[in-house]
């Protein structure tokens, strides 16, 4: 598996465009008669892109994706629906294709109507500049971006186990709102294989319950979340582990990517949850530590106060011995065991926790925890919780 | 029922006392042979002083309580354990009671022994000044303080409904880690009627789940929460629901002081669910609402985005019709109507969202939403989330 630097555009015969007016952006993806999958926010409250969209993929058949940012056409009834298909017309007239082939995603404030006068001719802008290059996979990328502070690309080649090549490629925005299942996350990724749409979506489920679905920013769940997989048909496949070891390593390179612009963060944290008893108590210990304000304070103050992260383990919700488990904390080069099987190991030993402390004044924190009682393990991206993160939110509609 | 200005005191027979030294307090409160029910946290990993304490009261009698801050004694294993009891003995001692007579609670840092070469002297001098006066149920609030910047107390007389007359008074600490079931929050009660352990017990619980189960600062749940309620018999007397209502709106109190004393907090807020189809549908409704980091910060603005509000009923796990949903938000004299049964009254007024946003700039915020879909209602207290919440966090041990 290589990296590719050409982001989204990596995909030959994709266009790609991205246009920006203000707090309004409109970013197209365009090739004709994709296999589609996609994945949706669980909150039950959902935007009317994701009514849209949800309809239109049904059959698996997509030729280009709209997706507009500065408002999330959300709670806005039957008119937020008739002014997201009108915008989607406007690209189905102008590309030529059905209406019925354009997906199409929103993301901004909840519950104002969709301000078509100025998305209209942000549109028009966006569809004038479609083609395949580094700038356009650039503008893509930067035209979905709301409180994000920097774009979000990642792709890959790879080889299928039979030597036939192929390519994954995504682009993504998310900075707050992010959380438990998936956020205000908006991510696309386009590959040039010939899977059909039941292979694609199976991959795309696998690859976000990993990726996207472990980011915690802060805990609050979007109504717009939306990830789709597209794939051009270029490369005839047949779909093996190679690829989902390529689709899930460009979804956890984006889901990293935004928890390290999580908003404010000065700081991004990985927790690796190892020796539990089933995957789902792996994922909710993981969280419950990744998510803890505590926690996310203590990193932010380089505070190696390790009872916050015992106590967050404790209300997770799943059971465990307390006094047989581990926890250290980890920078890229040096690691701290701070519990050692129940065992304490600051208490005889001062000079842990200035090593800890020290691991905690880096930029990238790994704390891992292991209850020793199975064999399943998993694990979540974070960042801290800073001042920045309360002014960013404290002015965010005003 | 009237309110009663003399705190924990309020109960003549009472004896109460609070010593502090640096971030090391110790109140005690004793009446010998007192009657008492307890209530404590969920987390699994709980401190050593609530091994103690369920093992002390469960044949429902103590005659002491001995509360230190400074240091949770929480995850100290064994040691714990003895130099927790080595400290109620030294109370035991001096006031001629047994052992297991005396109830402890601790909060404070995670994870550390307890220096008991600072706090057995600190004990002391708090035994040598027990009494019952104003300053003492002051001394008693004031020394159970950790990052709380107010003493919390409240203390009412009321009249069962044969006429006998009958008070309950408490104090509590509790200020960050505060979280749906009871983040670091420590409460004492005490009442002068004469019900047996089981009553107090269950007239405890239903107290609490309305009450402090109701608080939530920052979601994190805490290992040391411990509600005490203590009852001297004094007056001979038969539990009615006069007794709940007094006992109940001291509870609410105590949690309304603790919301508004939220770490950092500037401004407060009150969540009410109506029209839920169960209790528990309306309590994580309400819940999901006053946890929201968004709702939160958005508090702080003043700042009337009323999507965060849908957002979060979205996702808290209840399932409703959003296009069914009633919003409005009040101060003491104001109210703003943002949805009504899924009209968003905005879209034709933009004078609402003015109204809402000069209510948002009140101190306190009272947000109502109803599911119309049944008969059940929950309120939640809570507040602002600001910059100073993560100063306070950023720098709590070091």
């Amino acid at each position: 598996m290589k990296e590719l630097d050409m982001g989204i555009c990596s995909i030959d015969t994709l266009k790609a465009s991205g246009y920006r007016e203000g707090k309004y952006g409109v970013t197209i993806l365009y090739h004709e008669n994709s296999t589609a999958a996609a994945v949706y926010t669980s909150n039950q409250v959902y935007a009317a892109p994701i009514s849209i969209t949800r309809k239109h993929i049904a059959d698996g058949n997509i030729s280009a994706i709209l997706i507009n940012s500065g408002n999330a056409n959300c709670y806005t009834k039957e008119e937020g629906i008739e002014k997201g298909l009108e915008l989607a017309q406007l690209v189905a007239d102008d590309l030529n294709i059905p209406l019925e082939d354009v997906a199409v995603c929103s993301t901004g404030v909840i519950g104002r109507q969709m301000p078509l006068d100025i998305l209209k001719p942000v549109a028009i802008k966006s569809l004038e500049k479609l083609s395949n290059s580094r700038q356009n996979a650039t503008d893509a990328a930067q035209a979905i971006m709301t409180t994000d502070t920097v774009k979000k690309e990642c792709a890959v080649e790879s080889t299928l186990k039979d030597g036939t090549k192929f390519k994954v490629a995504g682009i993504c925005k998310g900075s707050g709102m992010i959380a438990p299942n998936m956020g205000t996350m908006l991510g696309f990724i386009t590959t040039d294989v010939s899977f059909n749409k039941d292979t694609l979506q199976t991959a795309l489920n696998k690859a976000v319950e990993k990726s996207f679905n472990m980011v915690v920013v802060d805990g609050d769940e979007s109504t717009n979340d939306t990830v789709i997989l597209m794939a051009t048909n270029d490369v005839e496949a047949e779909y093996d582990e190679n690829f989902q070891e390529a689709l899930d390593y460009v979804c956890m390179s984006l889901a990293k990517q935004i928890a390290k612009d999580g908003e404010g963060a000065q700081k991004f944290m990985e927790v690796t949850c190892k020796g539990a008893r089933s995957q789902n108590d792996a994922i909710l210990v993981s969280k419950s530590i990744v998510s803890s304000s505590l926690v996310k304070t203590a990193l932010k103050g380089a505070d190696p106060n390790w009872g916050r992260i015992i106590s967050a383990m404790g209300y997770s919700g799943v059971e465990f011995d307390p006094d047989n488990v581990s926890i250290s904390i980890s920078s890229k080069t040096d690691t701290a065991i701070i519990v050692d099987k129940g065992y304490v190991t600051t208490y005889d030993d001062e000079g842990i926790l200035e090593k800890a402390e020290n691991i905690m004044k880096q930029k990238d924190v790994f704390i891992k925890v292991n209850l020793h009682d199975g064999d399943y393990s998993a694990t979540s991206y974070g960042c801290d919780l800073t001042c920045e993160y309360v002014h960013i939110n404290a002015d965010y509609t005003t």
